[in-house]
């Protein structure tokens, strides 16, 4: 059972969702070692978001960013506004989209589909350095 | 320490909600020896996701597919549709479902709620074969 | 390779998302031994959830469930009615957020950032009983 954890810092990019996949690859130096096992990712913040989603055309990244703005609206009557109008809402965009991903690796590589990425989302309306902290574990 | 991985095949229902426990623990032959750890399922795909749910009544399925349309409504100004007008709606719900799931195992047998069950949800409109990595590990 | 598995009841607050991180440190008596690993929490429930988010300011919690309820509107046109208006708001919202989290350990300590707590989020109008699994494992 090999075990190996890593804490890999990314600045994001102001209210946006950005493909990490590459980073993330080349900073796990112990994932070419594992037969079966997995990555693990955790965000250790609480107003950016750890997703998988499609890893081709930017459009869709841009989309999805839309699509959050519609479903979590900074007109909503949130009274945590100390920080500014737009970190409740990046709040509830965390809920949501979550802060860690699991993903299955054989032979040494990640068993992502052909269309999938990792995305590190920003929800906050400025860029930040966002600590991940990445786990592989498995037989080797 | 006990690993196993496998990868499902199944097809998804046009645009709705499925039940797929069963499918699940019969493809996991292993499963049965585990005393304890954990069943991991993940989703190679971008539009559709794994989610767990109630296991009874199917207008839940219903009622779930009908209230993700109204969170991501089609009409928003999605800039990604070559693929068509369902599929970038498909893509935001992917996000907010997750396409990964686990779960936890006790001497041989799924952890779940007594309604708790897997749901492979579809999010484009029509219906695909969709694969899933279900991975068993844990101390035999 | 560590293996320890507990089954924790923590009584929900109705309609509203509570701190258990403290609950859940405490019951996890192994924890202290984990030099590499994770702690796995897998609620037993379709109506209810886990996250992760913000742990200081209480108006977060309230702003959160706030938002769902703009999310998961209760007037949408559900047919499974029969275990009250809130019942199925409360499915969509379970599964919106989800049920297990994973969060790495360290030299005997979970890795959540500074600003990071556990909620368990109750989506029904009344508080339940709310049974949580977890499960911690790695090397110690």
């Amino acid at each position: 059972m090999d075990w190996e954890q890593t804490t890999v810092t990314i600045e994001s990019s102001a209210g946006r969702s950005i493909l990490i996949t590459d980073s993330i690859v080349k900073a796990c130096l112990g994932l070419a070692r594992i037969q079966v096992g997995f990555l693990h990712l955790f965000l250790r913040h609480t107003s950016a978001s750890l997703t998988i989603n499609e890893n081709a055309d930017s459009d869709v990244r841009r989309d999805l960013d839309m699509a959050l703005h519609h479903i979590v609206p900074d007109r909503l009557d949130f009274r945590h506004t100390a920080e500014g109008k737009d970190d409740m809402p990046a709040h509830v965009k965390s809920s949501l989209m979550g802060v860690s991903l699991q993903i299955p690796i054989n032979q040494g590589k990640l068993l992502l589909g052909t269309w999938q990425g990792i995305y590190l989302c920003e929800h906050r309306s400025l860029g930040h350095n966002r600590e991940i902290v990445c786990t592989i574990y498995g037989r080797s």
